[in-house]
C-alpha cells in the first residue's frame, strides 16, 4: 500500500517518550530514511486547534464520548493530511501516540470500552495501522511522579491515580492482544539500554541501512 | 426514560428553519412547556469552540472524516451536558439540526455512507433520539439562493450545488426510512401555512395544554 514505515511510540506520561523519540529519529536517519516526526493530538493546523480544546484545564465538563471523538477527529485529519502522504513518499513516520492511546485512555481509563473506541478509530484512520509500536512500560505511579517533576500537569495528567492504573491496564491488554506489532520495553532501565532495545526491535521493520 | 419532549428541526440552508424555530417555541410555551432552544454544532462552551473550527472558511483542507467526528464530538457534549438534563427536568428541547444533518451532509453529501455516520452518532448520542423531527423540504437550488440573499456563505454553504443535491437526497431517504419520526413539510408554502402544519404535526407528541 505504501513504501514508507509507520512507527508509533506509546506509554504513560513520564515513561520517557520524548527522549526516545529523538533517539529513534537519529537512528532512522542514519539508516537513510527521511523522518517525519509528529504527535497526537495535533500534527496539523486543525489538529492543533482540537488539541487546545482537549488539553484546556477549564474544560472539566468534557464528557468521555466528546473526548474520544475529538481525539479521533484530530487523528483523522492527521492521517489524511500528513501521515498517508508521507508514507506514500517513502518516509519513516514516527508518531508520538496514536490509536492505542485512545483505547488505553478513553476505552479503559474512561470506561467507554475498548471495542467502541476501536470502532470510532477505524473510521478515523480508514484502517491505517502502524508497522510497529514501541510501548514504554512503567508503573503509573512512578511515571506520574516523573512527569510532575518535569512540567506542570495538564487536564488528563490531573486525573486520579486510579484512572492512570486503568490506562496502564489498557496498554498491557493491547500488548497481549497484538504481540507482533507492539513491542514492550521496560522504561525503568537506563536511557542507553532502552535506546538499544528499541533499535533491536526496529530492525525487523527497517528495510534500509 | 424522561418526562420532556425532544423536537429537532432539519432542512437545507434557506429552508426557513430559524423563522419556524421561534414559532414552535411560542407554540410550546403556550402549551405550558418550559422550552430550551438550542442548536448544532454548538450548544455548549466546548461545542461552540468546535463550531468555530468546523465553520472556519480557512479550513479547506478538512477531511470528511474529521468533519464527521467534530460534529459528533460537539453533539456528544450537547447531549450529555444540555439535552438529557433538560429532558429529565420535563422541558421541551427544540434543537436546530441533530443526527439527521450529519447523515445527510456527511453520510450522503460527502459520500462517507449513511451507515458509518449513523454508527459514529449512536456513540455520540448514547442512543438518544428525537421524539419528532420537522423536516423543511425545499429544492436545494431554491434554498441556496434564499440563504445567500440573507447572509454570507460559510464553509459548508460554499460547496457546489451537486453537494447540496446529495444532501437533499440524504434527507429524502431519511424521511422515507423513518416516517413515524420525521414529518416532511413543504417549505415553499407561506410562513403561516408552514407554522400551522407544524403545529398539527406536533400535537401528536405534545402532552400538555
Amino acid at each position: 500500500m505504501h513504501k514508507g514505515i509507520f512507527i508509533t511510540i506509546e506509554g504513560p506520561d513520564g515513561s520517557g517518550k520524548s527522549t526516545q523519540v529523538s533517539h529513534i529519529k537519529g537512528f532512522l536517519e542514519k539508516k537513510g530514511y527521511e523522518v517525519l516526526l509528529t504527535r497526537e493530538p495535533g500534527g496539523t493546523g486543525i489538529g492543533e486547534k482540537i488539541r487546545q480544546i482537549l488539553l484546556d484545564k477549564d474544560h472539566k465538563e468534557m464528557s468521555a464520548t466528546t473526548e474520544t471523538l475529538l481525539y479521533a477527529a484530530s487523528r483523522a485529519q492527521h492521517v489524511e493530511q500528513v501521515i498517508v502522504p508521507a508514507l506514500r513518499e517513502g518516509k519513516a513516520v514516527l508518531c508520538d501516540r496514536f490509536v492505542d492511546s485512545s483505547i488505553a485512555y478513553q476505552g479503559k481509563g474512561r470506561g467507554l470500552g475498548p471495542e467502541a473506541v476501536t470502532d470510532i478509530n477505524k473510521f478515523a484512520t480508514q484502517g491505517l495501522e502502524p508497522d510497529i509500536t514501541i510501548l514504554l512500560d512503567i508503573d503509573p505511579e512512578v511515571g506520574l511522579n516523573r512527569a510532575k517533576a518535569t512540567k506542570g500537569a495538564d487536564r488528563l495528567e490531573q486525573e486520579k491515580l486510579d484512572f492512570h492504573r486503568r490506562v496502564y491496564e489498557g496498554y498491557r491488554v493491547l500488548a497481549y492482544m497484538y504481540p507482533d506489532r507492539i513491542k514492550v520495553i521496560d522504561a525503568t532501565k537506563t536511557v542507553k539500554e532502552i535506546s538499544e532495545e528499541i533499535e533491536n526491535k526496529l530492525s525487523s521493520v527497517v528495510r534500509k541501512g
